[in-house]
């Protein structure tokens, strides 16, 4: 299977890789369920040139490729690229930029 | 787990942290519930850019960080960050802001 | 619990407060049910600055603080400050303003 | 009960007062039904300044005071002012002008 | 009754009134049922100024007076004026003019 | 019954007729099933001046008189003009051109 | 069955055909299903136009004839054209274009 390696995102849209959640790594302790933001958070991989307004001009992208986001509880979709996971989201279902 | 400390709200989302109603703080006696508007109110802890209009320019906020809230009956979404709870709401969705 | 005075209403929302009907005010006397206008009328207490148009200007305001309005059957968000009740409503829900 | 005595509609809103079939009065004979058309027409009693479009500016309204119009069969808020019933409908609610 | 004669309809409402089927007219014979379009097909006999667009503008009407119109198999208002029976639609909702 | 020959329908409404499948045509042999797309294709008969877009003009419409189009599954509204079976649709609801 | 070749989709529209899975192909050795984005994979066959803004002019589409494309899980039109199958999607609804 040659590569299809890239999904550019059509419109507003955001691909995202979510953030795998330390559940014992370092030395096999269980990490206690704390780190619930883990969950939902995940990293921008690629993202669409943005939606058209209701007049045909390109809205500008909330995020950029690399930024830690925080995701909603629900929605997106589930994307398979060379067997890994990925979600697509809509540029206005994410709800925030986490830094540190 | 270092420091995913600030999020910065998407587009017109506004994060708020809950006013805690003081129930039996000083010296254990237990307060009247009369202080009810306390449970719906909040901090605006941080405040996106602002939704764009239809034309796809940036409408501007209602609220700013700092400014105490009082926030609708339902609706809403609840995020952990740091083991502490705050909420997240479109600038649209909040009621008022409390002034003294 | 110390002032948390002031609601000043967010976008197009009016805060007003509701004409009590004088159910046998004045000596006792049971008042006939004939007042019923009064039950659905309230003064405003506070507006806000407006709603933003589809372009994202604020569109004026129907109503100012002081006016007696006439309030839609259903419909409004009821909040306490400081033990008094007070509803919230959309300027377009409000049906008409009341005068003498 | 002092004077609560006119209404000024809100946006287009619209406040009519029924027209009143005139079921047996001249004399007590009673009259045939045919006059069904009477039942949903109303005259006009006072209009809002109109709606907003949608960049905010004031749409002029399609009736005005003293017009005799035909109601649609559903719909519209019934108000009592001073004993006497009127009801408010949208201006765009509103089926038509009856002229002679 | 005196004179309510005439309706003028209001933004896009156009008032019909409905092709009558010729069904057994000259001589008593019964006619096929082939003449289907017939039920459907409506001659305008007064048309509303149009309605406003979402800038506020007047629309222009598809049909004006005396035209003849293929209604929808559903919708329209039904209304009497003197005791005939006129049909309401609004102009978006007419399917065609028929003409010869 | 005189002739109501043409219809011109209104807004952005397409009349169109339907492709007849050629089942066991010539010389009375059963065709096979593999003709689908015949069923849902049509031929346009009348095209209507365009819908009018949110600032009230005339959007241009995607068919003309004589193009071979493929319908959708679902929709259209089925008009009988002289005995002949038309169907209606909206310009937007075909789903395109068939060219050879 | 003469040719009715080619479909030039409608406003906004997208034709695909997707991407065959190859399933046992060289050798006849049975491949997992690790390939999984493959089903969801397509090739634009033809794409329409664009859509209209809400003031009547032409969006450009995102995709063009030859993209590889991600499509969602749901929606689309299954259509035939000379025995093939192709779907028909709106160009808002695909959800990325795959490049090496």
């Amino acid at each position: 299977m040659s590569g299809l390696k890239r999904l550019i995102p059509i419109l507003d849209r955001v691909l995202v890789q979510k953030t795998v959640a330390p559940t014992a790594t370092a030395g096999g302790v269980l990490l206690p369920e704390s780190a619930v933001q883990k969950i939902n958070s995940a990293t921008v991989v690629a993202v669409g040139p943005g939606r058209r307004s209701s007049t045909g001009e390109l809205v500008p992208m909330s995020v950029k490729e690399g930024d830690k986001v925080l995701l909603p509880d629900y929605g997106g979709t589930t994307v398979k690229l060379e067997d890994k996971e990925f979600h697509i989201y809509r540029d206005d279902e994410l709800l925030g930029v986490l830094t540190e």
